[in-house]
């Protein structure tokens, strides 16, 4: 088979795509970022500094130095090129990959933003905005991670100095997995109990230490610091997370973090407004995850979808030729659902972003009516768009069949980075628990005690409607193809699963809060996507609205099929008119909204505007050009820069000759 | 927290477990594995050679000598010990990660064996079996994988010399992916298209093909080899999977692997007795999947048992401690369902390694009435096994939050080097739609042509009976403690699903066949278990038995809790006796079992017998002393060799200065 096959399948594909790349590239990013995105990309592409098809074989140590070596030349790069803070910001975004200054700007930076006293703030804020210090966040112990409560590390007033000592009592309080902490930070916010004169603990605070001097990056006496290892499956391997514990570390009173709780010259513990008010740098960090998630999908879907564009296997055609790959159902139903995926997460995650501004701006004027509300959804949806997102990616690397194992084809890389998602920034099992919490204090409130009304519901409970309206099982079966439908039989499900879980109250099943978790975002996330729909006609021209709604109504589609046991056993699915299988026309209607996308399916992963330099994807080259790039690559292998190994003369040689010798021996 | 603590939760975890590990390993190895083993294990524990945890820090290139110094190791050890050929593979069997050897053990010595022509066998046999050549199997190509019937190498036959002429007529016709071929192999076994004189192409055919010299290891004339680079995630690290492309190699008539289909001197075609003669050798392959899949499951989950026993997390209990996060329902509701698929895996494995035994020597004589019923169970175990691996793994990996995402925590390898198992030998998706196949025409027979009694059915198709038998959905709930039901209702699903299959033959929706295959292979697996749950009274003691029965049993509660979106859809369960949601039963029965386990949980994955050793886990460590060995294994990451990274001069301290001077700057 010829490699121009593979460039003339790609070609045709692009040809036969009826949407306009262009204008689903503003529809997603925005117009403004969309052509920053492209200014800076230019920058960078250029640059040495930021090839990343050389990653395939750095060692670690090779993989930081390279990190350091991209941070500081995006700083100099922002000054040549004069780039405004969001430019900046973009820039990082292109180089995509976990980086040690990412912990600066996205822990230590608006921690100190958010809970320093202004005195800190007007001490630090410039020198953490210009980077003249380098920072991070030590909340994790090597014995306590998701319960903040528990943890060890003590820092305790000492009011004749004025001062607090920091402290590791034991081997499990050591700091430990602080994302640039191992040779990178020279300050940290390190979260420890706070003990008060006489001895009183009142709990968890956080306090700005500093960790390495700023003339020669030592480390400051009483500290011990190092980094933690590597990480499984080569992921986040630029990223020195690093372990600390203190030896009665002592710093000024000022540097407790005293924006909401602080301490008196002389000891006496002073209460935050509102206890609350220290989460939003958490809520923060989990609604930003719903849009990288969401990118990080239209990645591996971008790769996998041009490469089964260009990978034909199986019969012969009339043409003489084997099938594209991605036309075989068992392929598209499983990377259409994966794009419909990326194109809802990365609208959620927009319409999350203007959410969280408004909520901040109240909570700076004491108003934490919204918090609540911000806490459940993005607790719920942290672990949905984790959660999905893993899968999403191990489903296109799987779908790529054997080259979906090369490290070339970037997928692997992706899934390494992307994996822990599901454990930090709140374990999703934990999170589950406080999404069912939430759905249980509003069910009560509404079907129980009915302290609050059908019209007081809010976004993440209005599913909840459905229970106050009659709800005899439909009598007919479902029209798919109307979203509302799918919509409502989501919310349903979640509705009546609240209602279900409220009567199990005292025996759930051992896997009952994870299913309630996911039902009642999935609705959540239903009614969303009930919203972007209508609102398409507006957003984007009409050749592109009319395929993003299929697109969309794929979405909601798949989630009802993933859904179907609660479904099912409540009874929500009316009978088939067919009379068979209920289930089967949806599944039907999924396979007929593949089969309408599929034409579209190149169109739609061009719409993310990513670029080969982006993707650095052997496999999901712009071109479809795959089997050169493969081959092109594996000559940079080192194992290949001699015939002969080394390990010849050593292993190999003494290994035959040994296996000769038997022979001759036996034959004597 | 003391790190003592751990070592005594551990203590007494297994203090509280009624079963005796010892009676496990044997009724899991077998007496006789298990003595071989501990005899070989004892050798190679205090090999400096064998030691596990420097792989953290090892590149590629140094996996790969690390394994070729190893193998050579082994062969001189086998000399030292008087090793048998099963001691031999035991001792592999414990270095326990893919080698390049494994490639000339699996796939090349087998193919030779059951394939070559009595002549190419006296040549070769002895030279292979000393290791006095080295050999790989070169199948997949650039472009082609599971598809053989397009590979495109081309083997010619030259009647005037009596030669082949091997040949690669495209770039996607160079081999690829071949394990041990890019610095190892001496020799391959070559699938090539037999091209007859006047150029009649009568499809793949294989052909012994000498790559390397025998004197200095150089690649012979008109072959170009090389390695094709590091795979994802870093699995399979130290084998060098390699590439070659052949420009017209001549080799003699006799290098024809012949022991079926032959060439005659003058170009005749000889037809092989059976076309399927030669599946052997892949079915082989596919049944030792079974039994490696259950072992591979097991260290995940002696691990995450471990961790979980003595990680401390959550509210406070009344002795001042943290619950072991095993107790939260969330945990053991993931990780004793994985204990359970690992105990019907291994067992599993082993009786077919008998089947396939019996079926080989039947083979041998040309009676092939075994092979299409094991084609049929080892493509149907074959995708359940490595799915449910793969997953199980993660799962593992992911119950254990954020340390389970250190390498040091070794599920991630483990991960790493399984996760492939879903794509070679025979892609999942591609053998789903053999299994179904197969169904089908069982279904044929049985049903609609009524060409084979009910009491004909093999065992693979013997969930088919319940179609003969009258079905009416069961009037009341099921008792879920009774393995007969659950293994009915499984079958009863399977044979729903089949025979709707059949009613939408021409339009199937686009995961029909994922969803039947795995119905078929569950009904399968469920009848062993129930045959492994009858015969436990003799193959263990009684104290065992009854803890295995209900470990057994609960795999059953969860396939069928898996499977419920077809259970309910076709009606196959009756009503709750509480008249409630029916699957509540079910799902409380699970948490039933669990609960009754999980004071066994540390005394069945003891069972497996796993060293610390082999393990090579910090958190999976027999005494249960995680955070001490966490720590002690991050002091050997080589970013710790210097307080103050190179990194510093070149880019930190640039960095800082520069911050600084932008405040000076300011400040003027």
């Amino acid at each position: 088979m010829s490699a121009n096959r593979n460039v003339a399948d790609m070609a045709q594909a692009r040809a036969s795509s009826s949407v306009d790349a262009a204008k689903l590239q503003v529809f997603l990013w925005g117009e403004r970022e969309w052509e920053a995105r492209q200014r800076v990309e230019s920058v960078l592409a250029k640059d040495p500094l930021f090839e990343k098809s050389s990653r395939s074989f750095l060692t670690r140590s090779q993989m930081y130095y390279r990190a350091l070596a991209m941070t500081n030349r995006l700083h100099e790069l922002q000054e040549i090129h004069r780039w405004s803070p969001e430019e900046v910001n973009i820039a990082f975004k292109l180089v995509d990959e976990p980086l040690p200054i990412a912990l600066h700007m996205a822990a230590f930076e608006p921690v100190i933003r958010t809970q320093g006293s202004p005195e800190l703030k007007q001490k630090y804020s410039e020198l953490i905005a210009q980077r003249g210090i380098l920072g991070c966040y030590l909340q994790t112990e090597l014995g306590h991670g998701t319960n903040v409560a528990s943890l060890e590390t003590t820092a305790t007033y000492i009011p004749e100095t004025h001062e607090f000592e920091i402290h590791s009592p034991t081997l499990t309080s050591s700091k430990w997995w602080i994302g640039a902490l191992g040779k990178t930070a020279t300050h940290g916010v390190v979260q420890a109990r706070l003990i008060l004169p006489p001895g009183k603990d009142v709990g968890p605070h956080l306090f700005l230490v500093q960790l390495r001097s700023l003339d020669d990056h030592k480390v400051l006496p009483g500290i011990t610091i190092g980094d933690i290892g590597p990480k499984a499956m080569g992921g986040y391997s630029a990223v020195d997370n690093g372990y600390a514990s203190f030896d009665h570390v002592r710093i000024p009173r000022e540097q407790m973090l005293s924006g909401f709780a602080s301490v008196t010259p002389d000891g006496q513990y002073v209460q935050p407004p509102h206890a609350k008010l220290s989460y939003g740098g958490m809520l923060y960090i989990r609604s930003s995850m719903v849009s990288s998630g969401g990118w990080t999908i239209a990645r591996g879907a971008t790769i996998a979808i041009r490469y089964a564009t260009v990978r034909r296997q199986g019969n012969k055609g009339p043409d003489g030729l084997e099938r594209q790959v991605i036309t075989y159902p068992s392929v598209y139903y499983r990377l259409l659902p994966i794009l419909s995926h990326a194109y809802v997460f990365i609208l959620l995650g927009r319409n999350l972003t203007k959410a969280f501004g408004e909520m901040t701006s109240r909570l700076t004027s004491g108003d934490t009516s919204l918090l609540a509300e911000m806490h459940a959804t993005t607790s719920g949806l942290k672990v949905l768009i984790s959660t999905t997102a893993i899968q999403d990616l191990e489903t296109a690397r799987r779908s790529m069949g054997g080259h979906g194992f090369s490290d070339f084809a970037g997928v692997g890389r992706l899934y390494a980075d992307y994996v822990p998602a599901a454990t930090y920034e709140g374990d999703n099992f934990v999170l589950d628990q406080q999404v069912v919490r939430a759905a249980l204090k509003a069910f009560d409130a509404l079907v129980v005690k009915k302290t609050r009304s059908v019209n007081e519901l809010t976004p993440s409970t209005l599913y909840l409607r459905h229970l106050a309206t009659s709800s005899s099982p439909p009598s007919s079966s479902l029209n798919w193809n109307k979203p509302e439908n799918v919509i409502a039989l989501l919310e349903r499900r979640a509705a009546a699963m609240v209602q279900e879980r409220a009567q199990d109250l005292r025996d759930p099943d051992a896997s009952a809060d994870q299913r309630v978790s996911r039902a009642v975002t999935e609705a959540f996330v239903a009614a969303q996507v009930g919203e972007i729909i209508k609102s398409l006609e507006e957003t984007v021209a009409s050749k592109e609205a009319t395929v993003l709604r299929k697109l969309y109504n794929l979405h909601l589609l798949v989630a009802a099929e993933g859904g179907l046991v609660d479904i099912l056993s409540f009874g929500l699915l009316g009978p088939s008119a067919s009379g068979g299988d209920p289930t089967r026309e949806l599944r039907l209607a999924i396979k007929r909204h593949c089969e309408e996308l599929l034409p579209e399916a190149i169109g739609l992963s061009d719409g993310f505007g990513f670029t080969d330099w982006e993707l650095d994807s052997a496999l999901g080259v712009y071109d479809g050009n795959v089997y050169e790039n493969l081959w092109k690559r594996a000559q940079s292998e080192p194992l290949n820069t001699s015939e002969v190994t080394e390990g010849y003369e050593r292993y190999i040689k003494p290994m035959l000759e040994r296996g000769q010798r038997r022979i001759a021996r036996a034959k004597l």
